[in-house]
């Protein structure tokens, strides 16, 4: 009874709530996408925290310094040339102008690495079929430190950079900082993730933005993969998804940015 | 009394002491050199405060991306391509692999622009002979929001960077963030500055490293100058720390940044 109840409250408007948005590449690099996005993101009641990417910036950048971007499923290869272009442009560039916007807004924004703090520790990948490089699988994320800031009003807002605690700075999937920030906050906080994309949700129709599935749960995920309506690309994003309700985080929604108003209302939410 | 029995303490070691530590480019850019003195900073007791220049790196940089370095009187002027090259440096490459090699040593560092929890408000310096762009003149420092750092067992680390509030990053001299962030946050703390730089501190003999004048107060100053012992570059140096100390921080110290360890007693120490 109370999760149904739940549901319907606006967001954050539990005592402890905790909304964690993450934002990619399409928002980021559309000035006015990005400006419309933090209008919706400063309005959000409650505690609230930004995972952001970066990805085409950095490509742009090693381009321009002649530095070949070498990408394997997705996943950039860090070697120490482009660790330092995903340094600047992450926690630099990116991650300063997403600040300096917020506090426009008296959004009192806090730029963070996962180095910042020690809010997000992880050791390089081992070397297997793949090197990638200084690529960082988390280990441990420490919530008492980022509920400290939350306490003391600041709006985290985290680039996809981590940190093993031995100077090494490492390149960290977006995606995974933002299932892995709201898993270790749920211990505290009542936690919604939000995955931010292209599409309005997970369509029943592809080709069809209106055919946005509004919930999904185990049993229907397993009917809609039996019946091949979730494929591809979107399996691992819906695994995700699980990975982070399956240890705590009490929703995951899928959508459109733009949507950040409408209360969950209509985007897929995904919970056990 | 009082004054005289303070300046034997070991830094840090008065209840609410603070000491805000500028180190440039000549410690920043050799990386033995910013180990030796990093590892110096995290002994220091008491409150500290980092804050950083770079600013060959982005010399660096920006001559590799094509775009030239202009510099009128050791100012950048800051055109927009510029200031994307300083927020990348500053904010992100050079913050960020500070605060990951802090917290090697478990010095909780968090990397900080002015931006970042609008800790440093500041307005385009206005075009009058010279345009220097994006330079950022400071308006104020958010003392309180630096101090509910301080509070939480952060050390703060700042770049050489601020906001205007409305969206805007502008490029700040170190110099100045340093005096500022101390001249404010002494309303709160016995703050101590210390000016990093490649002497031993303000000499008698510029050839004789070893002709440390070791307490310059304003009585001193006025004879020193009248003896042209102090000349030159040395002077608005001076100045920027009698600005620092006539607005409430309780001392400035000028020297070697190896001789951290020394409790003072090496430095040139600057007071009313």
């Amino acid at each position: 009874m109370k999760k149904s109840r739940d549901k319907h409250l606006p967001l954050g408007e539990a005592g402890r709530g905790l909304s964690i948005i993450k934002i990619g590449g399409n928002v980021i690099e559309n000035k006015q996408e990005l400006t419309k996005f933090l209008s919706l993101f400063v309005k959000l009641d409650g505690n609230k925290i930004l995972v952001h990417g970066g990805g085409k910036l950095a490509t742009q950048l090693a381009t321009r310094l002649g530095i070949e971007s070498k990408m394997v499923e997705g996943r950039r290869i860090t070697d120490a040339e482009t660790l330092k272009i995903i340094t600047m442009v992450y926690a630099g560039l990116t991650n300063k102008n997403i600040v300096a916007q917020l506090q426009t807004n008296n959004c009192n924004a806090i730029g963070l690495s996962g180095a910042d703090g020690d809010t997000i520790q992880a050791h390089k990948r081992p070397v297997k079929e793949i090197d990638y490089g200084f690529a960082g699988d988390v280990d441990g994320v420490n919530s008492q430190t980022i509920s400290k800031l939350l306490e003391a009003d600041f709006i985290p807002v985290f680039c996809a950079m981590t940190h093993d605690g031995n100077g090494q700075l490492l390149n960290t999937n977006a995606d995974t900082i933002a299932a892995e920030v709201a898993i270790h906050m749920s211990s505290l906080y009542e936690t919604t993730l939000y995955y931010c994309f292209e599409k309005k949700g997970v369509l029943k129709d592809i080709n069809d933005e209106n055919s946005v599935i509004r919930q999904i749960d185990n049993r229907k995920y397993t009917i809609l993969l039996n019946d091949g309506v979730i494929a591809d690309g979107m399996i691992p994003k819906i695994d995700n998804c699980f990975y982070a309700v399956e240890r705590g985080v009490e929703k995951v929604c899928i959508g459109h940015h733009s949507m950040l108003d409408s209360k969950n209302e209509l985007f897929t939410t995904i919970t056990l």
